[in-house]
């Protein structure tokens, strides 16, 4: 069995490192969302295949939910007295990623090579994939017109502006990388990341959909829906703003054409019914990732469902 | 009395402090030589015109030659551990630096833009100006043929290699802004840099000279040669290598079109007669510069000198 695993930041990087405890770096992929990548002094940041390398490697920061452990800040305490640009805060040593990355692409490097070089750089097997090569731009159109740059809805303003629509600029193609993990495995499962904001936007690259639908016959989502809650983040705030109801039948619309499975919560188990009624296989089991058990657990669970249905 | 002064990095960056003393922000303008500028981690670095910053704002390290005072260097030591490119060390605060750059160029700021607001941002008045908008490439030819980039010379190599040829990449225009100084100010001084590596470069800005010379009619060079050698860097084994003798006389023939007046250290006293006889007014004094007094004295002097001849 291989699995492609999509994901956005931490909670998709949370099953990510479950994967990764049960899988061989031959028999994981793990697609990064990129909708979220921008420039913040003069440096492509790419928070969700950073968060995946560092939670991969060991080093994320588990309790803030992104960035590094034993972070310092002196570069950015600097550019704060020089009266430069800091909302969006780099730490010192998390720049250096964005500094080797930064370096590899002015040399014209791919962003999918710059990736597989960070991973070795931070001592993980190179088998995180940005979702494509080229730029495309989440952006949300917020109560009274405005439109964000995810990270000005995201970071500077903490996701208070209430959005009404999500928009995607880009017309990005399928990396000859990404099409040959999609022939070469064959089970895909959809990490519990914001599905609006982190997957999404991976189903924005033209063609990527299909390919996997035509490829690969089994096809899980892991639902980030406990009891009417997201786990952490906008999620749940982001539905109820797009007038859709806070539950898993919500999430298995969402991917409708895509989902053959789906996982949800024990807490949730009264859902069974009307997924298994949408056409979709179903497992109720634990979702909530606290300790790195949980996400073994999780990943065990999501593993031998797909092997078994 | 308005001064133009053309400068490479430390030994011009020093004359600059000194002149800096004696007049005003008005009756002054630095033009920075950025022929050394480059790439380095995928952000641009202007070495002079960060050394004239530092410099004119106290905070140089004044042994290193180059950088910040009271450093620090997470950021290089993290990039070295991930076995990143770290020939070009940069430290965290100056990395403040070249993200407030960075920032503000990609918004599509000029050079000249940024670079007057990094004089504020360090707290000193906004009259450093890059030599121009667009790059231009200062690249060495060494025997056995191998062009080496500026950094790679001075950096990597550490000026070892000998140098053949002195090439220019690059076809940079003049700037309003630097037009406008021309027009407003009656003095030029070319601060004892070197004059191959620091000066020549501003010089190929197209039309800069013939717009100095029609409009600035007392023109200074004050020589980096003391006693047949250069105070730092490798200006003497430079002229050596071009098959130059190390002496003032090399200097005035070097800006002959150029230069009206000329200082020489009083070691050299000997070399005013030649030197009157190419038709320069002379001015014998001290001009190794080791103390903040020095640098305001030579300033004094070079001011006085241009005042009365």
């Amino acid at each position: 069995m291989s699995v492609i695993a999509l994901s956005g930041g931490v909670g998709g990087a949370k099953l990510a490192l479950g994967l990764s405890a049960q899988l061989s770096s031959e028999e994981l992929a793990i697609i990064a969302n990129t909708g979220d990548d921008g420039f913040h002094s003069g440096l492509l940041v790419c928070p969700d295949i950073d968060t995946l390398i560092y939670t991969l490697s060991g080093q994320s920061h588990s309790e803030q939910g992104w960035g590094l452990q034993n972070e310092s800040w002196s570069v950015f305490d600097q550019l704060e007295k020089m009266g430069g640009e800091t909302w969006f805060r780099l730490g010192d040593k998390d720049l250096a990623t964005h500094l080797f990355r930064a370096e590899r692409l002015q040399q014209g490097q791919s962003l999918t090579h710059v990736t597989a070089a960070l991973c070795k750089a931070h001592g993980i097997p190179p088998n995180i994939y940005p979702m494509c090569n080229e730029p495309l731009q989440t952006k949300l159109k917020i109560e009274g017109g405005r439109v964000l740059d995810f990270h000005e809805y995201f970071v500077k303003e903490q996701c208070k502006p209430k959005v009404k629509q999500i928009q995607f600029v880009g017309e990005p193609s399928l990396s000859n990388e990404i099409v040959a993990l999609i022939e070469r495995h064959d089970r895909l499962i959809m990490c519990p990341s914001n599905p609006f904001l982190s997957i999404d936007p991976i189903l924005q690259v033209s063609g990527l959909q299909s390919k996997i639908v035509n490829e690969i016959p089994k096809r899980l989502v892991v639902s980030p829906i406990i009891n009417g809650q997201a786990v952490k983040g906008p999620t749940a705030k982001l539905m109820q703003e797009l007038a859709l109801p806070v539950t898993n039948e919500s999430v298995a619309k969402k991917y409708q054409t895509l989902a053959t499975h789906i996982i949800i919560d024990q807490q949730d188990k009264q859902d069974r019914a009307s997924l298994e009624a949408m056409g979709l296989k179903v497992l109720v089991t634990n979702t909530l990732m606290k300790t790195l058990d949980d996400k073994k657990q999780l990943a065990e669970d999501a593993l031998n469902f797909l092997d078994r249905t």
